[in-house]
């Protein structure tokens, strides 16, 4: 299935995408954001697919006002250099044990809205990755058994401000400006890919020029370690999201370096997962 | 004032202290949680006092289950080496610039609430700080009006994994063990201490023996400037708090390190702003 939330009227609701329309699943009573029906356990995503299965209204794609999938995830937790060649390119050694940090849910837009650069900074770059998205909670998850808790994927732009990010050793600030970053467009649930979202080519592209490109099986550490390390200091939620880290050819490793601007238009593509664009804009 | 959150028959409700007693604010038609309180603004404090001064039944202060005072702050922003003392016992250099991560609320417990020391480490370190909770958003807070956005002030155990901590250089896993951290025991409001909290005693004790002590005028960064930093990536909002930072006296940094373990007792103490004690268990 490819679940989408999106904006319906002002309010909050989410939908199956089939193809070029959208079943609204809120309007055939379900929950009105894709962490709640996680939260709902494997029988919302049932509950999904008969509702989808049934329902015979259906609303053009082209109208939809995207939300980011998810809203309001107790944990998203982003994964630093875990791509070797990416991890070079910063003069960092590739990491033997995974970099961990955190986004707020107020640093990310949905699919098409707006990305912000803020006045404060002109180094505003791109990072393409694949999100993880947890279906099934659980602390010290066995590798082993790691992927059974992955709900699906979808795409993240984990827009960063370097120079904030490297004010200091931490990178929290620069990770997390307003509508830095972008989510979406859909979640693409696990059934749909390869196991762990292996061998997926990946694009990142700035106004149509490719600037990163890769394969996610080249990550050091892969979905299921990912799932597994990330159990370990705390309980993983439905709707917890991992944000799988990025390739080499971010913008402040280049001879220039290519930061975003306004008018810009960023592109990430994973194949099978989507295609997540947006716009930049200079704001606060 | 001096405002806590408590578990009144299982349910959460709001209370402002006197003394030995207790007003359950919640059962005056006040918000269940201070997080709900904060966010009605200014108005809700002012009700706060209204109903403490009104409300003939209270409640002894012996028979409270504390709760921390917010129990889902959007942000929860920590502060690393914000004491130079503290930054040289560790081998660090003093920062230039706030180094700041982020601690899940899933990681902290209240006033009198067992830490939990996780099977996987015995490196279950204490850090005694200062927490500054905001009572009016904004953005690019200028330092000369940051005080005033400011609700008041409470304490922290910022407990840490420490081999977690420095698995990789980013700190987020040490710092967001379940229940690994503490804070409490209350809210006081600003207008109870000098401006800024500054020139207090800060003592943290394990099993009575003092090993932290200091005052929190040598913050490296205070109040003010905290406040005003922490509003440049992000629009900070009611409830959010600012975890100040430890001084010196760790125990990793010692020789032979100290660590806590299943049956101490660990104490916070700042001047005027009261005493957080929580045992240490062994759990999951």
């Amino acid at each position: 299935m490819r679940l989408i939330a999106f904006q319906n009227q002002g309010q909050s609701a989410i939908g199956l995408r089939l193809g070029q329309e959208v079943v609204d699943l809120t309007a055939e009573g379900l929950p009105a954001t894709l962490d709640a029906l996680l939260r709902a356990g494997p029988e919302g995503l049932a509950a999904a697919q008969r509702a989808g299965a049934s329902a015979r209204t259906r609303l053009p794609l082209a109208d939809i006002a995207w939300l980011p999938p998810l809203q309001s995830p107790a944990k998203a937790i982003a994964v630093g250099l875990n791509y070797v060649d990416h991890a070079a390119e910063g003069n960092f050694e590739p990491p033997k044990y995974p970099v961990l940090f955190h986004r707020f849910p107020s640093s990310w837009v949905g699919h098409g809205q707006p990305l912000v650069r803020p006045h404060v900074s002109t180094q505003f770059d791109y990072e393409g990755e694949l999100v993880v998205v947890i279906g099934k909670g659980g602390r010290y998850i066995d590798k082993a058994k790691a992927l059974d808790h992955v709900a699906g994927y979808s795409l993240f732009n984990d827009g960063s401000i370097r120079d904030y990010q490297f004010k200091s050793a931490q990178w929290m600030m620069g990770k997390n400006f307003d509508r830095s970053g972008a989510f979406g467009p859909e979640l693409v649930t696990a059934d749909e890919l390869p196991p762990g979202a292996t061998g997926l080519k990946l694009q990142t592209r700035l106004n149509g020029q490719v600037l990163q490109e890769a394969d996610t099986r080249d990550m050091i550490f892969d979905v299921a370690t990912l799932v597994s390390v990330c159990s370990e200091p705390f309980a993983l939620q439905p709707g917890d999201i991992i944000i799988a880290g990025t390739p080499a050819g971010v913008g402040f490793a280049r001879k220039p370096p290519i930061f975003m601007k306004a008018g810009d238009v960023c592109e990430v593509e994973i194949e099978g997962v989507g295609l997540l664009s947006n716009p930049v804009v200079d704001g606060d």
